[in-house]
């Protein structure tokens, strides 16, 4: 039954109060630091686990493939005890028409209907569903997602749509937080490298001034054969913002974020005590980085002409003006940890040899997804 | 292995004890008035959840694509306390054989050795498998899905085979008894529209004169681009005159039910003191009618000769001689409830502002499916 | 985190201490002997259900179509308390590569940045993924198996590689030590056919001499199609000679096993008091023998001259000639057990009347592959 509020959604994080991110990252954070490694946590009590969700049910909607998203889900569900039933259309089940016209087309059920139902099963509705790469206004407002939204009468949480992967976001702030990253986590960096375990509580573990190096994040574009939609870099950017980093936009020209994006970033570093700055020298943007957040996308043209947005993309993958992210490109940096929200090109977006480095954290944003997704199931129930 | 008896299948509710329907039945009308609204209950001992299938497994065989069944079904399993495994052949796993001659046809396993080896290890089997819709015998007797009852030595429930759809029947019924509808429910029809949460107990909410009256309830054909099975209008018929209720069965001449079928339901009519009828003029039975329950359906024709069987079906589509289903068709009635098990195509079987109007309610419907299958499961494991 | 020290993977039994078999071996079969049949165990403590993987997951990962291994795997992780996802290339998600160029082949992700991955979630790794049947030194070593161990920081369990199956092993030794067959159940093999849950403890329900009757397995290589791997045959082999029995694989000339498997084949069983040996003539192998093991396998020029190996092996699906398991050939036997690990073709591989005999235990294997994964995630968890 609709209930009289409108449901508690997670589209993406401008569209909550700024309170419910700080509150679901300290809770991300300490999933991170729960009890033990992996996901083992005792048959006890133990932080990793509790029953918020006990009696509750998770239905998980993915219209795009997933391997992360769809198993840290189904296991941050269980974690919290509750139910969980996973959807893929055209893959047991039919797929949707989303029009106002007769449904001559041949799909078997309307959306409307389809989530009108879901939302008599489940408690939250998890939903993955990508740019459509040809109708940008679409994809910037994130329109078929809003409307799942609007049928809905539970909340709906964003697994990654064609402009925001907001679960990617609260884990990307929460490993860059545990390492001491940004303004709001006592203002210090830590030295060096600092794997993740080693980190500890963060706070008061400054190694520096305690005057505030909030660390410099590149978010730095990479080449890819396809025009990659802009949810992840959307949110990456946003993320860094929020949490108060010197955050660069490192990318070609014609490659840049849409406006409204910078616009809002720039609004929370204005607001967290950092920056947001934009460069199309990759080398020079690299220099002094704390994190390389690699990233490919597919330029502002994409919709508009595709040939041209190809070619232009296509031409920066090898030779001498190539912005694949290699060692010698983070050897100019500050030691920089290397992030990838996965999955990733080997050799097409960065050289194996990245990945392998110490330095590299991909890994660790993967664990903090699970983290990151507790805390947003445990704030829609709270 | 194989129990001294018989296993306790549903593979429709004529093939069962009728004292069984009506516990079920009693059980649904339960579940759907258990605490709070949605699937959440607490983490107590609410009504809606229990430890009835604790230790147990349920393995769900859907040989056709679901969305409702498949997902409430889950649901149902772990809201008992069981656990359940969905399989879905040509979706991680093989085709099966069906017949007695060797398996030279490129199937890797026989379904007999596919239940055997379930049989193994579910409590219980849940099967869902479509009309063929070319062998007409094979259709009307559910020989498919009597085999696979036949090679299980554990209940197995009908998930929807080619002639009935025993969890829609139970779940349709529990909401027309939950609205007051039927000859069992205290006699009495509510007055108005009366959302289903606002009907509490049912019993003793009589608005009217308590002299019985069960309401007229229409199952009407709609029209579809295809030939679509029998199953849920069966199960509809079946349903509403088990419940007592005064049902007409309007069709399309060349498009009646089969007629075991309807001697089925004037049998369970004449037990519940209700009626069946029939009618090809849709306008006529709308008139009066409390509970409009659309569904397309194929006519008797498909079998032998579906060119003529699809020239009568989609000339039924548009214009003036449309049986579609549209605000219009409606006002001619009591007020009526509208109904469809879904999935539905909007501007071919019903218009979307009948879907949209309060006095349907497709979505309860999908909702009391959670509700009857736990029924049938407890059924099933008492 | 990766471990101090390499996970405890099991890919097959011979990279495991002896010790370990002997300890799941005797697991399995008190699983076997648990109260009540089937999967229910009551909602008490019930020898078939425990706490050890609670808090724990689960992850499957299937490159390969499966039935039998995913729903026993998912059950023997619930039986245990723990939780588990199943992922299936082609299916919800994407394929992986494997090599060491860029990964401009079209996949989205590496399969080390996949396992690294699945290894932060996961507390077990379940993987099928079958033989090439193309390239024979990737297959005899499980290469691509070998390469996700290695890329994974958890445990991981061999669901049927190109070389393996240990879940069927030891689900097979297991249901051949009910039986009372082998060395080291005492040394007695039960009279008559003896129903598996006839047999009770098995130890101390010598009928015979207990002499050491040790029981004769014969592994026959049956018709097929399509030149199977190796995996099944391989494990059968290998868990009868560490069984103790007197084992015989009877197979044409050119369709014998690995020279290396032989070896070790022969290895265990002089450790056991059991022995190994060959024959190509299929009725003589069967007299006297106590068990029949039947599967289909490839010939060993499948991957050098795949048309003279198939021309080979399809002369023996009919004829004369035919190595398909018949009444006829069982009848020479000592009322032997029929084994297979299925799926099975009927008709081409063994008769639908061998399946139908009371001497066929296929069924009892296939839920012993239930029991031995449990204990076999129990000593991964221990």
């Amino acid at each position: 039954m609709k209930p009289e509020t409108a449901p508690r959604h997670l589209l993406n994080w401008n569209d909550v109060p700024t309170g419910v991110w700080d509150a679901c990252l300290d809770r991300a954070v300490a999933f991170g630091r729960g009890g033990g490694s992996g996901a083992a946590a005792g048959t006890g009590a133990g932080p990793r686990r509790n029953a918020v969700g006990a009696g509750r049910e998770v239905v998980l909607l993915f219209f795009n493939d997933s391997l992360r998203t769809r198993v840290s889900m189904e296991m941050a569900a269980r974690a919290l005890g509750a139910g969980v039933s996973t959807v893929v259309p055209g893959h047991g089940t039919w797929g949707f028409a989303w029009g106002s016209g007769a449904m001559t087309g041949g799909e078997a059920e309307h959306i409307e209907e389809a989530v009108g139902v879901l939302s008599r099963y489940a408690d939250v509705l998890g939903v993955r569903l990508f740019a459509s790469g040809t109708d940008l206004e679409a994809d910037r407002t994130d329109r078929r997602l809003r409307q799942i939204a609007a049928a809905a009468s539970v909340p709906v949480v964003n697994l990654e749509s064609a402009s925001y992967h907001p679960c990617q976001a609260l884990a990307d702030a929460a490993v860059l937080r545990s390492l001491g990253f940004g303004g709001s986590a006592g203002g210090a960096r830590l030295g060096g490298r600092g794997h993740l375990a080693d980190v500890g509580t963060g706070e008061g573990n400054a190694a520096g001034s305690g005057a505030g190096e909030r660390g410099k994040l590149v978010l730095s574009w990479a080449p890819h054969p396809k025009p990659l939609p802009m949810a992840v870099p959307n949110s990456a950017v946003m993320a860094a913002a929020r949490l108060g980093m010197e955050v660069t936009v490192a990318r070609p020209e014609g490659f840049g974020l849409d406006s409204a994006v910078m616009d809002a970033a720039r609004a929370a570093a204005a607001g967290s005590g950092g920056s947001v700055s934009e460069s199309s020298d990759q080398r020079a943007a690299f220099e002094g980085a704390d994190v390389i957040y690699a990233k490919s996308w597919g330029g502002a043209a994409r919709y508009d002409d595709p040939a041209t947005e190809e070619a232009a993309r296509t031409a920066l993958m090898d030779g001498p003006s190539s912005w694949r992210i290699t060692r010698a490109l983070m050897q100019s940096t500050r030691e920089a940890r290397f992030m990838h929200c996965l999955p990733v090109r080997r050799g097409v977006v960065v050289d194996a040899d990245v990945l392998a480095h110490p330095s590299a954290i991909h890994l660790d944003q993967a664990e903090y997804r699970l983290h990151a997704q507790k805390a947003i199931l445990e704030w829609i129930w709270s």
